[in-house]
């Protein structure tokens, strides 16, 4: 699977389904690309569509649905919970498999020009792919939201858009195009009702506090009906080569037993690159030499 | 990766590399074929490749190599330690990714019927694939080798071939084809140079004397310059859905420690299913609901 990209844009559309269909259908009628997931959220009146293959398909497919999303989605109409600057509101494209995320930066920055110039939309670059550092952070580029952004766009120089014009699109606003490295979403349940415990744990262990580098943590309590409360380590991993999912479960299980509790299982949410799974089997079974060529399938899929 | 299946066929050619490297070639020129490997022992006089693809694909590239081997070997001149009866000695297929064991039941019996048809070479099913009892043991099949089967071919009735005349092929002898489940090659090694402990944990959990299913173990004393030597308890897990990695290092694990020892480390021969790798994170993790769909790579290869 030479040069697999998986490209994760978020739509202002959460409350028309059939809207939200279309876009999903632009995407996937292109040759080449698997979509993997989409979800529809109500509240925040926003979608998420998750799809691969390698660039040239994907560039296709989010091109498709930048055009379909244009046409279907008025950000004048828009109202939602979740912060947003435009119909498309942000494409990262993040490298999958042997793919490097220099391939997704040069991608991103090739996209974005494309998109700006086709649709006559103002793009901004951000994440790795950013071209000015305060842009890095998605919060800083999309801060006031569509709102405040159709007023500076033209008058603040801080606020131009890397690619295309100084003027929002009539319907679609802006869009933010960058590149990221695949976030694992995992959670570690605890054999308690301590909140205050998973609270303590995620502050521990999650960069922004000092912890380790590449996680974020937060601590929740669980609650389902018929079931005991559980207080949760709930864990973002923005780079398993950084720290693995054996890492953090180790340091958590330290941290459980000194506090005279246990981990009791883990959840893994939605789809996780296969290597930083098969690092936690190297890791446990103590293996030595091990390289994710020995796992058959997927030393097939790259070959090809 | 919808079909996959994997082929391991065995030559009876082990010291003139340039013929088993035109086998190879063979093989490999077949598009939609990946060779994963191939090795050659001069002792045995054999040699031994795995390719893999589609079921369409992988017969035409097993009836490749088997002309070229035909070409190029001539059993009455072959001498060597390994049990065989025919230039091509045995092909077995193996289901890979989503394929399953009756795929490759059904091909191994098409591929047997085809080739001993086009090259007039008598071919015997033997494992999976056995059409008589007996033969599910290659053993059985090869009793006596090559050089009893010429005599017994066409008057004991037990050995006749399943396809094909029931006279050797003039250089090329007889082939036994079958089917059979992914095997693992997995070592554990202890900290102690206790060989007897290894031989005894060996005869623990194998399932020949009594042990976990499809479980075979042997206890081995590993001595590399240099190092102290080592107990090793030597594994092959030949349907690793019915006893896995995980379950064969805790039982190890287990008996190590009342023997007042422990598993130093393991190590994974060569290629092994990607899903027996991830049940071991899964096991490790205690992930709940958790499924192999959800390592990225491979689900994208399996959806193409």
């Amino acid at each position: 699977m030479p040069g697999l990209i998986e490209c994760v844009p978020n739509f202002s559309e959460g409350r028309r389904p059939e809207v939200v269909e279309e876009i999903v259908g632009a995407i996937g009628q292109i040759d080449g690309v698997t979509v993997l997931d989409h979800s529809r959220d109500e509240t925040h009146n926003r979608s998420v569509v998750t799809f691969a293959g390698n660039a040239e398909n994907v560039v296709r497919a989010a091109t498709a649905g930048v055009g379909r999303a244009l046409e279907l989605i008025d950000m004048e109409q828009h109202v939602g919970a979740h912060p947003r600057i435009g119909a498309v509101d942000v494409i990262p494209f993040v490298p999958l498999g042997t793919s490097r995320i220099e391939e997704c930066v040069d991608l991103a920055r090739r996209f974005g020009e494309q998109i700006a110039t086709r649709f006559e939309l103002p793009v901004y670059l951000y994440g790795e792919a950013a071209l000015r550092p305060n842009r890095k952070r998605l919060a800083h580029v999309r801060r006031g939201q569509y709102e405040m952004l159709r007023e500076e766009i033209a008058t603040n120089p801080d606020r131009a858009p890397d690619y295309g014009p100084s003027k929002l699109h009539a319907r679609g606003g802006a869009v933010a195009v960058g590149a990221r490295k695949p976030l694992i979403a995992f959670n570690i349940n605890l054999r308690t009702d301590d909140l205050a415990l998973a609270i303590k744990i995620a502050n521990t262990i999650r960069e922004s506090s000092g912890g380790m580098p590449a996680v974020q943590a937060m601590g929740v309590l669980l609650e389902n009906p018929g079931m005991p409360p559980m207080a949760q380590v709930s864990t973002n991993l923005v780079d398993w080569q950084r720290t693995g999912i054996a890492t953090v479960v180790r340091e958590v299980r330290r941290l459980a037993r000194e506090a005279g509790t246990e981990v009791d299982h883990c959840e893994l949410i939605g789809l996780a690159p296969t290597g930083a799974l098969l690092e936690v089997a190297a890791d446990t079974l103590g293996l030595t030499d091990f390289s994710a060529d020995q796992a058959l399938e997927l030393r097939l899929a790259r070959d090809r």
